[in-house]
């Protein structure tokens, strides 16, 4: 089938009951062959329980069998309980599978401080099994997304020199795009073959080029969480350095599809902000400057209400904390130049700019004419939908 | 008179129509004495025209005369045409009271990136010299605030060794206080004489106890200005330790209240937020966890819609990058432990717990159980009404 998982890979969902009857809120992902297995997990200091489960998988290089995702319950914050209710579910899918607790890689997403109702899983077992068969990636994805907006998924085919090999990838929720899961999700699945270092290095790139570079509200949620199985189903190895760099490239281009989905989607984003700052003495300086304007909330609610307030950008770039001559930076807003040397520029073109700003996408270039320091990344404003969302989630 | 600015001030207003007309935009403060001058300034690196002359008269070491402040355009990014029009409107404001210019300190608050309309300010000149005269604190402040919904001031009178001084402190704006402003400026008045040096260190250190806490949006404005004037109408010289202690702890007391002011004014915030960080390993630990948490958008929308979602804040804590250990963590919501040593507490007291976040302020207490270090500081929700005051306040 032309949208089929990679070859080798089973998926199920189920209605669990997490939170609220009537959804598939449990997802499974099987292996027939065990898979390779990359992993990047959250930096935040309180992390969930299954992202330390998922640490200890990562951490004993042995390859999975099994994904098991719900949501509902974060399982976050919830101590030894917590722990305990974490590595039950991995009991029980194994078992359910016939494979072993330690192949299973648990993840979760919902309320931070609420135990995760283990007995809702075991009733949803039988469930999970019959459901589980061939899925297409837009019908899993549909199922294991609950309140996003759309599937977040991207494939691609890739003709490598032993053959052909599939990538997919599928990412649920983040931040405003999906208030009712503190946390991003996302798995990429492939059934070409290779060694655990190469796939956990490119894994890792691939991640610094995407899903690192984008932020809704600059909160970095206890769960967050990038898997990443190669199961070797398609018979492909992949070990040259040229079949390594197409499967880097092709890795990165479909990470960088979903990262944008996730900024996209939402009543509440009504802009993807792609914010490039180039001239930085490095790009370490350019990172801090970018993040900023990506964070700043003044900024978010002028894109937001289509006002080309560009010294709300200049305002954040100069509270930043980037090091940089003020005289020297340039500013343009959707390829319009606003600011240079000091001072505004091309003020009659603010009618045509005001035009260009209720375009879904929004260009902030700055340059800060230091070096060759450059960082992008994509932001999204900050509306109405926004605090609708997320003042009242859990109720 | 009971509210009068303190001895030897006199102030003055007038509409000069910077933005709109009809309403008092332009604001004098004179010193009948020269006064010993303070001054802090935004740490933004891009800094207004007027910044920048502020830093210059503070550098001179001598006294001050006056304060020139309006709104409408904060005289920003706006290159050498800026300064030069910054530098004029002291000469003028100058020739108005027969002083020098470097005796006039400029303040401008408004939209970044447009000039100083200096011909309203020079057909202005006669109404502000008609209007000036002795005033309260809050009839200055009322004129001087432009779109605040309260005024901001306090006042306190101090008996010291050689007699009775006044403080007297005015301010406006402020992020979603203002939106019309990008900007706070605070004025602190005395007529108590004492030298530059001691003023300066009082100055400071109040400053840093105050409106260095609070926090609205993170967007630290390229035109933020605090300036303290001290005249010595009063004839008492605060020179004594002992007096001197009592006017740092007057003048930090004084400071507080305004800055709360700020944080509770407007529309836009419904609640104050006072985050307290106790248990960290030093005070710059206790402020970078402190300081995520203020600028959390997700923890100030669920404070917004009254939701105790205590995970959101230890979320944010998590990845504010203070150290310290998770386990040994304890939180409270108004009061209530809701999570101790890895877990949930207290789950049973939620509706109690709902039942508080009704009130205009909010405690959020954090202990990291490691050390001596603490920091304290206000922030405020984040709703739909700063959405709307924001997305389009230039139009």
């Amino acid at each position: 089938m032309r949208n089929d998982l990679p070859r080798g890979f089973l998926a199920a969902t189920a209605e669990a009951a997490f939170r609220k009857a009537g959804r598939a809120d449990l997802g499974l992902i099987f292996s027939e062959l065990p898979a390779t297995f990359a992993a990047m997990f959250t930096t935040n200091r309180f992390c969930a329980a299954p992202v330390q489960i998922g640490r200890e998988i990562l951490a004993s290089a042995r390859p999975v069998r099994a994904v098991v995702a719900n949501s509902g319950q974060a399982n976050s914050c919830t101590g030894q309980e917590g722990l305990a209710k974490a590595r039950e579910s991995q009991r029980l899918v194994a078992e359910l599978l016939d494979i072993e607790p330690g192949q299973v890689v648990p993840i979760s997403t919902g309320v931070i401080g609420e135990q995760l109702k283990l007995e809702n899983l075991r009733k949803a077992l039988p469930e999970l099994r019959s459901s589980l068969g061939r899925r297409d990636a837009e019908g899993f994805t549909r199922a294991f997304m609950t309140t996003d907006a759309f599937p977040k998924f991207a494939m691609r085919d890739l003709a490598l020199s032993g053959g052909s090999v599939r990538l997919t990838v599928m990412a649920k929720g983040a931040g405003m795009i999906c208030p009712n899961m503190a946390t991003m999700l996302c798995v990429a699945l492939s059934d070409a073959a290779l060694e655990r270092e190469a796939w956990q290095g490119i894994f890792k790139r691939a991640v610094e080029q995407s899903f690192n570079r984008v932020s809704v509200d600059g909160d970095t949620s206890t769960n967050d969480t990038i898997l990443g199985l190669a199961n070797g189903a398609s018979g492909v190895t992949v070990a040259s350095k040229a079949d390594l760099a197409l499967l880097e490239e092709a890795l990165t281009a479909i990470l960088k599809d979903v990262a944008r989905m996730l900024v996209a989607d939402g009543e509440g984003s009504a802009h993807v902000i792609a914010i490039s700052v180039t001239g930085a003495s490095d790009d370490a300086t350019a990172k801090i400057a970018a993040r900023a304007i990506a964070a700043s909330p003044l900024v978010k609610t002028a894109i937001y209400g289509g006002d080309a307030n560009w010294g709300r950008i200049i305002n954040a770039l100069g509270y930043s904390g980037a090091v940089f001559d003020p005289a020297e930076v340039s500013l343009s807003l959707c390829g319009i130049e606003r600011f240079r040397q000091g001072q505004p520029v091309n003020a009659e073109r603010e009618a045509e700019l005001a035009a260009m700003l209720k375009a879904k996408e929004v260009q902030i270039a700055i340059s800060l004419g230091q070096g060759p320091g450059s960082y992008t990344m994509l932001s999204s404003d900050l509306g109405h939908e926004y605090v609708s969302l997320n003042a009242d989630y859990r109720s």
